[in-house]
């Protein structure tokens, strides 16, 4: 059997998959057929939820002794959108001037074949691993990501699986190959603030209680002083109120209730339930303040709600992990990739609870976008990236 | 024949109309059939609007000469709610423990009963004044009022009608029959702010442009400081913020656009131009400081749109109008009536622009409510006002 060495034929192969989110579309059995060769031993649960779309995963172990490293991702991808407008067909993986186009081909059907491809290579030039490589592959993270990485990482834990240290292969750099590892997320909370009055006529005011100014003066005190300056990991948190919702048609109708959303993005100074506190104190404070402004007989009256399952913050501090993999950047490439911990969330914020995760894989620029598309050149040097660091990790 | 001089039968006879807006509903048919003895020359223009209801109005003159006294008024009334909720069917006009109760008993059929039996009063007890008597009586007031009042007042004036003088009978009182008399209404201005940023995800915000502080910040700006303090016969005008509408349901995206309406009802100090100015002045300065405070290249670009016809603010100066009306009612009630310019708009704000005029009418207690009613005693009441203004004012 030939070893799936080519990152450029291993990712044809999984673009040609139109595994839109969350269809399995064919490319976890052609990922399971190039995982075979390599000796995996290659499992593929199906994970359910009431009013969810079943969802098909990946894990497959090659090796059977630690140390154990995960290569984690997914094959699932957004939809393509108006097909009309990409040059080449969102599923075709038709190469051009040194592009291979196709929805996927940056996040992150690229970061996996190339990761098949380096530990192709590994197996051709040294055997086995001392040591175990398992890929922990879903098929839901674009979409809900209830059926997904959560769930697969339980059912694997479940079964006995440890792992040591895993590698997601999303797309992390910004404008070249090598310049950015993720080593870590900040966290992300979401709340709704509303403000209930009475409803009444505009020409007498005084027969209602418009919640409108209430609740710009609570929306007002959340943005109005940074939560931090950044610490030596992170950017600095950072609120943005995401909506204001009031929906009253009416030009002479005072509204009987006005809502305002938002999301907060916070670094390792907080957690979820120091920085509740401190926006329920913003919040107090500004409701207390609303009395002497408006001139009312008590503080604003105001709900709070919190959204369910805020992702916490972390921070990868595996200097093993982190050495090899900048290491082999820089001999690749000779750029010394910014440990970020910038961005959104990522399924890394669940890896985190089993083993140290870094994310390390192509530039994004395309990603999501009509015409995603990744340079024959990247799919070569990701691929050698990840060879050399298998060999510098065993 | 015998004239319409009780005021009681009078409102029976239009209470027993349906005449829910803007149906006629018969109730104009029964005001005629009152006025025709009166020696009333009577016309029924019918306007229309594309995509508005036809609706029947009336015109009625009672004399040739001048000077000429109108009473203008509405026979429409709003829909009943639920029917089964009135203790007695809102187009019965049934009599208990003294009250009249049915749908426009107060607002407004009652003033028109009132009126037509002081007027009948006059003939019998001095025949016919010296002057003239006009009813200028709409079936578009509760609705949309594009086929009402202001276009009877055009085909009236077009056909060589002048007024002298004009008195509306719409509820006017609080508490008690004769407490007050509307002499003049604040105008009123609508307006809506649009801030247009650029939509990104709440992980990238240096990518986005949140439109959202911005709005806040001219939203607060609007309403930061009084208008005025008011003036010697109006409130202070006032600002309402109606409505702020985002509408983003996705926690983690940051919205494009955000926008806010508001309703400001303003005083003699004003008029709408002045008002405009001061507006966009105070939206400008926050605008500026939105620079600073949030660290941009340029002032916070807004749009502001102004809603079309905004009602002028107007006051009645003449003397001997006011004080005819003020005499009689405190010689039938001992009530000395309060001058105010509070409240909504009525059609009062067009009216004033062929003649001057006042509003007297009834408690507006129960009006647009279930088991709208009227006291017995109080319409024998306003029919001895009314007369006795009648007399005064020839
Ligand atoms: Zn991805
Ligand atoms: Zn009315």
């Amino acid at each position: 059997m030939s070893l799936p060495t080519d990152p450029v034929a291993n990712l044809a192969a999984l673009i040609r998959c139109p595994s839109v989110t969350p269809s399995e579309g064919g490319a976890l059995v052609a990922l399971e057929a190039m995982l075979k060769p390599l000796g995996a031993e290659v499992r593929r649960p199906v994970f359910s939820e009431p009013g969810e779309a079943d969802v098909e995963n990946l894990y497959a172990r090659v090796g059977t002794k630690p140390p154990h490293l995960m290569f984690a991702g997914h094959t699932d991808v957004v939809p393509p959108g108006d097909e009309d407008a990409w040059t080449h067909p969102p599923f075709a993986a038709q190469i051009a001037d040194g592009w291979m186009f196709g929805r996927g081909a940056v996040d992150m059907k690229g970061g996996i074949a190339c990761f098949v491809a380096a530990l192709a290579r590994y197996a051709e030039q040294h055997g086995a691993p001392e040591g175990s490589v398992s890929f922990l592959i879903t098929g839901d993270e674009e979409g809900p990501a209830v059926n997904g990485t959560e769930k697969l990482l339980a059912w694997a834990a479940a079964a006995g699986e440890r792992w040591d240290a895993a590698l997601v292969g999303e797309p992390t750099c910004i404008e070249a190959l090598g310049d950015m590892i993720k080593t870590g997320r900040r966290g992300s909370l979401s709340g709704r603030i509303t403000v209930t009055g009475r409803q009444g006529h505009v020409a007498y005011p005084h027969r209602a209680d418009n919640p409108i100014p209430g609740l710009l003066a609570l929306a007002s005190a959340l943005i109005a002083e940074p939560f931090d300056e950044g610490t030596a990991s992170f950017q600095p948190s950072n609120l943005e109120i995401t909506s204001i919702d009031v929906g009253n048609p009416a030009v002479n109708v005072i509204p009987g209730r006005a809502s305002a959303a938002f999301n907060i993005r916070f670094n390792d100074r907080w957690n979820a339930e120091t920085l509740k506190a401190e926006i329920a104190r913003r919040l107090d404070r500004a409701a207390d303040e609303a009395r002497r402004r408006f001139g009312r007989a008590a503080p604003l009256a105001y709900e709070l709600e919190w959204r369910e399952r805020p992702s916490p913050v972390f921070l990868t501090r595996d200097e093993k992990l982190i050495s090899a993999l900048s290491a082999s950047i820089e001999e690749v490439t000779g750029r010394k990739p910014e440990l970020s911990t910038s961005g959104g969330t990522s399924d890394a914020r669940f890896i985190k609870n089993y083993c140290p995760v870094v994310e390390f894989g192509l530039v994004g620029q395309t990603m999501h976008m009509v015409d995603e598309r990744v340079a024959l050149g990247d799919l070569e040097t990701l691929t050698r990236i990840y060879l050399r660091f298998l060999e510098d990790w065993f």
